[in-house]
């Protein structure tokens, strides 16, 4: 583990490490935000997944959220969004390879050589955060915006022992209907729409709901809610599985970081509430 | 005024907007965060001047100020750092030209026709500003980081009447004694170092110090605290001339927006209980 960076911030700190990872066969870069509890003892961690694009920054940069994590004692962790370098397959388009991972492991070439991003979230990475940081691996939770709440949500629904709390921004939500979905879905896992299943929230809920109780934020005014997001699904499948959902409609607001900002607060306290 | 883009963001609307300057001979670009109070009527008014090579958006994106200034019903303006596009002289290096305007009037060519950064902030921007925004222009108060420290100490001593209330995050505070202002100075205003006086908030502040109680914060980890910053010299100058100042030193922070946004909460209260 490669330190590249570090700050304090709202008397914690923000650190962006490198390090090698067997499961995506390459080196790969997240940041933690440590809360000053934790110089106290093991804190609650929580896994943000971010979307389309994104790496680490774009949360830590501009979600505001360090400042609900010092407040309510929890740890952020920010993993990229898929293997990346030069090693790493890529393709032309932003919602597809590098940066465009969605938490799945991929089965055709040339992506399953690197692309096994749910494996390094549910079980390389967090084996690392035990090791090296004060984290209290008894309260996990999760969350993340747009692919990442797709991320989020499918995370939690196939392993609810280790995310004992969830909430995503503007996921996506039934990527098996959606074009973002089934682009990547066909690329990355073939034509069969059985393989499809395990990682589609929609499905995933019908099959086996979890105990949680799952908050989403969808702004109205997102330019991806009609075509990419329809969030209605996930509320019909939620209410036909008996899953506790609280999905607020948040009139006006886009897809952006500015959108995610307003309301950070309620997410982190929503975790922070379950994780206790 | 042309609207360039705009999102919802903590129940009001932070927007941006080119407009023509004549001060500046040229297109400006700046922002506004417009917060919920002020659809009840005019709000308190509070320029925000951002640093070296920065414009409306840093502050916009990473300081995370829009919550606070939502919770106490401020508006925020964010000026551009100087004039900026190919018909504006500039220089290779960071800190002088475009990027790096001082919130001066520069007297020397090739900048004196575009560089008249305090005339825009003081006057042109805000008459725009009062005519298009429910803006109470007789509640204003300024800010700033680094080098919009600098601009926000100096313009609130020079026109008091103005701005009501002042702070600043890691600010310039004595530009004549330091390589950022000397190399600026003697660009904009050539030298004569009685022309840099008035730019100079350790000088005004020895000249006329103000009624207001001013605030700074200043990381103790700043790569710029020794050679640029020198938070010592404006402490010494305010308690020679019976300033009132809170001058902060905080441990382990930098000069990122990492700090500010740490501490932004406890500037927009300063600001909201003097403005009233």
């Amino acid at each position: 583990m490669t330190p590249v960076s570090s700050w304090k911030s709202f008397g914690g700190e923000l650190a962006v490490f490198d390090h090698d990872s067997a499961v995506c066969g390459g080196s790969m870069r997240f940041a933690v935000y440590t809360p000053p509890q934790a110089k106290n003892g093991p804190v609650p961690v929580l896994w943000y997944l971010s979307g389309l694009t994104c790496n680490w920054s774009n949360v830590m940069e501009k979600s505001g959220l360090q400042r609900a994590a010092s407040a309510h004692g929890v740890m952020i962790i920010a993993p990229d969004t898929s293997p990346r370098g030069t090693d790493v397959p890529d393709d032309e388009a932003y919602d597809l390879g590098q940066g465009a991972g969605f938490y799945l492991t991929a089965t055709l070439p040339p992506w399953s050589q690197h692309f096994r991003m749910d494996e390094y979230i549910t079980s390389e990475l967090p084996a690392l955060i035990s090791k090296r940081f004060p984290a209290d691996m008894e309260r996990q939770g999760i969350f993340g915006h747009s692919m990442g709440g797709h991320g989020a949500l499918t995370l939690h629904l196939k392993h609810p022992e280790l995310y004992h709390s969830v909430s995503a921004f503007s996921p996506i939500v039934a990527p098996s209907q959606v074009p973002w979905g089934q682009k990547a879905f066909t690329a990355y896992l073939g034509e069969d729409r059985n393989a499809w299943a395990q990682y589609d929230a929609c499905a995933l809920v019908r099959a086996c709901p979890s105990k949680a109780h799952i908050l989403i934020d969808q702004g109205e005014a997102d330019q991806f809610l009609a075509q990419e997001l329809k969030p209605e699904l996930f509320e019909q499948a939620c209410a036909n599985a008996g899953q506790t959902l609280t999905l607020r409609r948040q009139p006006g607001y886009d897809h952006s970081y500015y959108f995610i900002s307003s309301f950070m607060d309620d997410h982190i306290a929503h975790h922070a509430d379950q994780l206790g």
